[in-house]
């Protein structure tokens, strides 16, 4: 096994190099000086371009194909590493590198046109950028089909949730699309007859703020001696093996954003705690992809925390720190605000309900621009019309429509349907969860996360990638992927 | 010149290793987790290897040798470039691959033991470490000494201050051992004359003493949109290329040294900011190293900020944030406090004229050990005889004596001439300034260093490494490195 063993050798030095990256780039939106953004750019750069040296050529095409021969020797976690390093070489080496330069060119300059388009709401001149754009995504989506034997869409969304076809994304999205409106509608229908929810009245200075989230995080087991929360313009958790770093930002008139957002990446900070230590800086100890991923933090935010159990036990925490008081801070009001369906234009601000829907949209829009079957200029009118058939309300102004995210500019094509598929999981691993071990719900009733902590570290945190995804959630809760779970928690939320 | 252009990439991709491993050691130092550290050292212990590997071997000799065949075909700059990168290369180089292993090995294990036998003042128990270590350090000395044609100790100090001879650095501390003691009784005696200096009463919060910092540091043009302030265990100047990243430590009984140690680590900063932007991430584009270095931070605080000018302008700033009144606070006792000379026992606390009294008997004995003329088990008494000697005290006990120190546990050797050197530096290069430039006396005075900066850029910071030390100090002040400017400096201020 001395191929494999000098994979693992390999492997370890490109974990150092992306080590280092995951606190630089945490770094650059925690503590950097705005004056160093070239030079960091240009750190980054070079440690990309080493790391892709470093995951691409003959040399260790032959290594991989000759570790493969040495199988038989392998116990089933070196197995598993060894397919998650050729899955690595893979979508690597399948890039020309005059192709991986002029994306990376392409998509720095679309994402600075999208900055001051969408601030001036100019769709016309961010469009010739994404044109250039979308074509180098659809060569990149076409080598890539061609050597790993999917379609073009596939080849992309592989790169975020490995093994999953569109076939399955169909299935789960075209359900929800049938499912949702009716149900928004009778959600809505309900709401109505109801007490109208209050938001507790603000300011909530910075500095409390803080202290419950840090509060909250000691609740859900966040380890703060591995691992930090700071203030940056996104949420978001990142760091390096060992070191998690999370991050919020605070509204002084909203203290539920932030704290939602806190636990939310706490979820993901979690998942990766949890990861199996033996196999840190080694490909088969990674999460396994971003649906996964997105299922630990939505399980954390959506599923645990907006419990009525938890909620009541958190309750005279949050009071207790906010300093608050009077009928919008009762319990009732409480649970009503946090299950509030309110269809919206921003996918970011859009309740666990109506967000699929969102998220559907997209799917189908990159799809037909990857199909190059939806002109560039078109896309606006295309995604006001979709927005208005999904979610019946349609855009005003492109800022609040085509142009919202950040990901198209970016190039990130495949990455939006596991937003979803997260959601959906995180149900689906929340009742499995719930039918093994009676004590999780009264556990959350107490503060205590450790029932369901222990479930979702032997059956998710510690498998890190010895399993594909699909297995992994068929373990986990005996059934493929799907929406019924997903369906039945909203039910008995919102309409029971 | 396709070899040198060759070379400026390899030396671009290890400069981008380095920026990395500079930020990750400032997050290591003031904001990582403790748990984080075995993670931590892993990650730099991997790039180190690397970027020792970019630095070694046949093939980056053959380049150089190349590079210097072209050389009627580079520019001043290109070829003090191609000159440092064989510098880099040679010290890289000599070292086989074994003895660096043993050599971190050692180092690690001597100062992990001197952390505790310093608390538990026991030598003996450090003793062994020290004497495997010092055996490396010999090896390394002679190793490197037969490839460079020079001494042993040169070949350790030359990583430090190239080209720096030990006959150069025995005349200057010879002389200061005859100057020093006789000048620090004169100023003992014209002190029993003076009032006493008295500290202004504490408790100075910490979070005034920070505004302090941030203000003082404002107005000697420490470039906040390229750098920070933050806390650490100790001060130091650090992080990356167009990224400087300082810290300091605060006393609440003692505003003084933070504010102190802000002003020596800014003249750090200012250096590294200072130098060719066209220049950063070569060799050539590096401070031209540790005495030069040194130069600039005492430049800044034993000679610009405790002239008399900068000091009655900065005392109202201080009374004003600090909030101190009364006689203490008075011009005449400052100016006082900030001139008291009095022998002690330890190094970092002691004034600027007894400091290189610290510092001879350093380079004495370091000497002694490389050249196996001194038994590890002997130090201890050998540091308090010439302790006593040279500074007149005698310590009671070894950590106050041989101990205090981490440098030789840490294995460093031929360092500590550079902070002496640097204080003959500093003393040399304010007075050419002042000499060239009237108005920075009187700059300081209403709180202008461009004056002073003006100098210092033209002369120092912008020069990078075009020049090797010695040329530097000569081209700037006209003379060669010595100690009568540092001599005329003291006089001036202690007995004038």
């Amino acid at each position: 096994m001395q191929a494999y063993l000098e994979l693992e050798a390999r492997k370890k030095r490109v974990a150092a190099l992306n080590n280092a990256m995951g606190i630089l780039q945490w770094d650059q939106a925690t503590m950097m000086p705005d004056g160093a953004a070239p030079a960091r750019a240009s750190t980054l750069a070079e440690l990309s371009v080493m790391v892709h040296e470093m995951e691409t050529g003959s040399a260790l095409s032959d290594l991989i194909e000759r570790a493969e021969s040495e199988s038989g020797q392998l116990d089933s976690w070196q197995r598993a590493n060894l397919r998650e390093i050729k899955h690595q070489f893979t979508h690597a080496n399948a890039m020309p590198a005059a192709l991986v330069e002029k994306l990376v060119l392409a998509q720095s300059e679309s994402e600075m046109t999208w900055r001051q388009a969408r601030a001036r709401n100019d769709f016309k001149s961010l469009a010739p950028k994404l044109d250039t754009l979308f074509a180098l995504k659809r060569e990149e989506a076409e080598v890539k089909a061609s050597v790993m034997g999917v379609t073009p869409y596939e080849a992309l969304l592989d790169q975020f949730d490995p093994g999953r076809r569109e076939v399955q994304v169909d299935a789960i999205f075209d359900d929800l699309e049938q499912f949702l409106p009716g149900f928004v509608q009778q959600v809505m229908e309900k709401q109505a007859q109801q007490p109208r929810a209050v938001m507790p009245a603000g300011p909530f200075p910075v500095a409390q703020q803080m202290a419950l989230s840090h509060e909250v995080m000691r609740i859900l087991g966040f380890p703060f001696e591995r691992g930090r929360l700071d203030t940056a313009h996104h949420p978001f958790s990142g760091g390096a093996d060992g070191d998690i770093r999370i991050t919020t930002r605070y509204d002084e008139s909203d203290f539920t954003r932030s704290l939602m957002a806190v636990i939310h990446e706490t979820g993901h900070a979690l998942y990766e705690d949890g990861r199996p230590a033996k196999w840190l800086g080694q490909p088969v100890g990674n999460s396994r992809g971003m649906t996964l991923h997105e299922s630990q933090s939505l399980l954390l935010e959506m599923q645990a925390a907006r419990s009525e159990e938890f909620i009541r036990f958190i309750l005279p925490t949050i009071r207790r720190l906010l300093g608050g008081s009077g009928p919008a801070w009762e319990p009732g009001n409480i649970l009503r605000l946090y299950r509030r369906v309110e269809p919206g234009l921003i996918r970011v601000f859009a309740d666990e309900v109506t967000y699929p829907l969102h998220v559907i949209l997209r799917y189908r829009l990159e799809k037909a621009i990857l199909a190059d079957e939806l002109r560039t200029d078109d896309l606006p009118l295309a995604w006001n019309d979709m927005m208005e058939q999904l979610v019946g309300i349609r855009p005003t102004d492109d800022r609040d429509g085509v142009m919202q995210d950040v990901h198209w500019p970016e190039g990130i094509f495949g990455y939006f349907p596991t937003y979803s598929l997260g959601a959906m999981a995180a149900a689906q691993l929340f009742a499995a969860a719930k039918r093994d071990d009676a004590d999780i719900l009264p556990g959350l009733g107490r503060g205590d996360v450790s029932p369901l902590f222990d479930w979702l570290d032997r059956n998710i945190r510690s498998q890190g990638c010895l399993f594909m995804p699909d297995e992994l959630i068929a373990n986990a809760t005996g059934a493929e992927l799907g929406t019924a779970a997903f369906k039945a928690s909203i039910r008995q939320r919102y309409l029971e």
